[in-house]
């Protein structure tokens, strides 16, 4: 039922900040792949939800309660999310939990990082 | 010329990790703006080209060169990333030159920053 086996980020490629070294193809199109997933509000506010859970997993049914959407538009959403290996999730009974996938998160977070920044920049 | 000063992300809101605290209908409308922007590998490719660059700025005819796209694309690329806040740019003579705007990076890569997360993650 785990997903977080489907490869995802290269490792080699997936953790150099912008600001150190420019992208290959390769890894410019699986890291969109992870943004373009994070670029609509409600897909963020779900994983944000799905994030911030102290113990760590969340059940559909609590995120479906948090928003005025239907359920299939909630689960077209969660699959995007784990589609771009950001949240991975498993059924247990009648309901499906979900949990985000930290090392995947972390690749992005650092690619945007630009504390090595240390050029003036114009403006 | 300089949009620098467009309001993009409200400070408050834009940079609590998302595994810390879940995230306002409003944060999340205007992050995933900047995620959409970088959900394409072109458009991840520029901004990596023009972050990377020691000297802090990039002449956008070094950046059509650098593609096999033709002007136009790569300049609807670069608006892309200028409306979300991602970069800014100001033309000299022929050229329009464009550079990172680090503080809206940062947002978004605080935002997915995992280093927080203590609690044990199933799967």
């Amino acid at each position: 039922m785990s997903r977080q086996e489907l490869p995802v980020l290269n490792p080699e490629t997936c953790c150099t900040p912008l600001v150190a070294e420019a992208l290959t193809e390769a890894a410019a199109a699986d890291l969109a792949r992870g943004f373009k997933a994070l670029g609509d509000p409600v897909r963020l506010r779900l994983l944000s939800l799905i994030a911030a859970r102290a113990g760590g997993e969340v059940c559909v049914c609590e995120l479906t309660d948090a928003f005025e959407l239907t359920g299939p538009t909630i689960s077209h959403h969660l699959k995007v999310l784990r589609e771009a290996g950001l949240v991975d999730s498993q059924r247990r009974g009648t309901w499906v939990y979900y949990w985000v996938v930290p090392g995947r998160l972390g690749s992005l977070s650092r690619l945007l990082d630009t504390s090595a920044m240390t050029s003036g920049v114009p403006g």
